[in-house]
């Protein structure tokens, strides 16, 4: 086990009608508020727009807007919002949508307290040290960002995608109200469910030993993944599962599963240059990279592996073969994410030839070697976007 | 899954020499603070005391002392401390120590805010609103209130042990060396694992369903308290062993394990009596009460024993006889708190006769009837008492 700091201030609500909360909560931190949303059909129709709006108003707190969030955003309408914060003196942010939403609202609050341009963060020029207050209203529940330290962003003058971390990018407030997401459609939801599995992959396949804890822990969120994604194959607006997966993209994300030890993060890497290239959903990338990452990887930590196939897809362990075993677990996965209609290649998510693997291997790499548990350099991932080819 | 609100703003370090950021991180809070600690041999000879005052020097911070916290902590030395903080316009609380010495200046600090006396909140005549910022540096991981919105208190007037909970009762900041546990007497180890332990039944054993994540987080922490128990047993030095549990401590206890769900919580109350009574230890009352209170309800819920049985002790589940695999589940704790060398009967903690049943037994329903998955009036509490005399 290794050292380890951890803060998680982020006060977390789950319940029906959830979101109406918005308005006490913001209240507590401003009298107005920078609501940040996608700005499609599906806020106004869905009535979502006016029971913010609403309860922001019932809460006496002035609402300014900052709509057309896109996915993979991008750094242009951050410069805005932090803009618009500064003119109307904005004392507070309110995410309403998925990831992508509340990434923005994150680099508009750390925007805000900044004298230069917010994307000197993301090509780690500068390291947040303020933010406004930041809430949020889940309604896609996949990336954590409700309850992360981290924002992603997406440069469209370079093409760039890039993250920031640090603790004042964590919410104070998450508000979760599960019925928003009853309606989220089959896709949106698989790729959801592979990325907070993949936020889980990410802190398991560590080179740290004896982290007993973490590692059931990991295990466990793994297992109740697979369980609850069955439910929502069976019928996607079982509440239930909806609930459990809304919860779980916090716990997966959080910092909590990696607790004592590195983490490896080389698949959201690669798979972050699929997005800036091809425009790839992140959770697509991930879904046809993390068997690829694994069978290049695994026999760097063959019992890590082993143990991953035992207790999460209750492989039983060849001890005469434990290779197998282990790579009867890269399979499982494979099958998982397959099983839920998510793709397994390349071709699948846009990427038909291999003109871009150099460059996108080494912007990959831009920052230096990547991944925890093996170290891998830009002919490494080169030849990972390779085998994810078929 | 039921709706639920959980916050843990608490930052927790865990890195050897965590104890000498005491000085920087109460800085970050005030000038001054109240430095609370139990004021033994121990503290002393063993140079925490001169390690502790050296790193608020260091930090320019004014250190006054509130020594003297005794296990089951009495509240009068909670008035002590408060008047202590108000003559000398005290910002802050520092707890250096187990629960006892948390437990006392969490107290202390809610005091500190309130025009009552601090026995209102324990006698729940008033709910905590605000605290002065807590710190703390443990030293004995056992009741989590190191990561806890709880604190418990023994009024030697009357001979009650009561608790109260507010967010406002969470520390700000946790600081964890695990080498200061390494001499921990193997007694008091093995209370702190009964306790953590217990922390996690008590959540586990919830009449809610369908809540599978936390179901499998719960029955990961217990394996990996199994695991690092049995490590400890074999050498009380093992450093990771140490440094697990100290984490597993908060984890168990800072109200994670409970998203969800409902708890049980009847075993802590119906033990505080034998505290109260026979000042009997904490966790000794735990490792006595808990398979008797298990024998005596699983069969208000026979697939949650079972599923504890098979899921935390690998007991394969015989579907003809589930009660038996239920059974059997409890059997295994026992013989788990046995192996530890912890008591399974009253007599071993000092409770020779039956003659305090009746009364404690009322004044564990002093509040009404208690326990989550089953509820239990005074007379089923005698019973469980009966229980555990043999």
């Amino acid at each position: 086990m290794d050292q380890f700091e951890f803060m998680s201030p982020t006060k977390f609500i789950l319940q029906k009608d959830a979101d109406l909360l918005c308005g006490r909560e913001v209240k507590k931190y401003s009298e107005n508020v920078l609501f940040v949303h996608y700005g499609d059909k599906y806020m106004y129709d869905s009535g979502l727009h006016a029971r913010i709006t609403k309860a922001l108003a019932d809460a006496g707190v002035a609402c300014f807007e900052l709509p057309g969030v896109q996915p993979n955003p991008r750094v242009e309408l951050v410069r805005e919002g932090i803009e618009l914060c500064r003119k109307e003196r904005i004392g507070c942010v309110l995410a309403v949508g998925g990831g992508s939403v509340i990434d923005t609202a994150k680099a508009v609050a750390i925007g805000v307290k900044y004298d230069g341009d917010v994307w000197d963060f993301y090509s780690r020029k500068a390291v947040p040290a303020e933010a406004l207050p930041i809430g949020t209203v889940m309604t896609l529940p996949a990336t954590g960002s409700e309850g992360s330290n981290g924002s992603v962003l997406k440069n469209t003058e370079t093409g760039e995608s890039a993250d920031t971390m640090a603790d004042c990018l964590r919410p104070s407030f998450t508000l979760m109200n599960p019925e928003l997401t009853l309606t989220i459609p089959k896709r949106q939801t698989v790729f959801g469910i592979v990325d907070m599995f993949s936020h889980v992959l990410e802190r398991y396949f560590s080179s740290s030993r004896e982290t007993y804890l973490t590692d059931y822990m990991c295990e466990g969120v793994m297992k109740s993944i697979l369980v609850n994604a069955r439910a929502l194959m069976k019928d996607l607006k079982d509440y239930n599962a909806r609930a459990e997966l809304m919860w779980t993209a916090v716990v997966a994300h959080n910092g909590l599963l990696a607790a004592g030890r590195n983490q490896d993060w080389a698949t959201h890497t690669i798979g972050a240059q699929l997005s800036a290239q091809y425009n790839a959903v992140h959770g697509a990338t991930l879904s046809v990279l993390f068997p690829n990452w694994a069978a290049y990887v695994y026999k760097e930590n063959i019992p890590r592996f082993v143990q991953f196939a035992n207790r999460v897809f209750d492989v039983d362990i060849d001890l005469y073969d434990q290779e197998k075993t282990a790579l009867e677990g890269i399979r499982k996965l494979r099958e998982f994410f397959e099983s839920l209609g998510a793709p397994s290649v390349l071709n699948e998510i846009g990427v038909e030839s291999d003109e871009k693997f150099t460059k996108m291997a080494q912007d990959a790499c831009r920052f230096g070697s990547i991944g925890g548990l093996r170290t891998l350099n830009a002919a490494d991932v080169e030849a990972i976007y390779r085998m994810a080819q078929s």
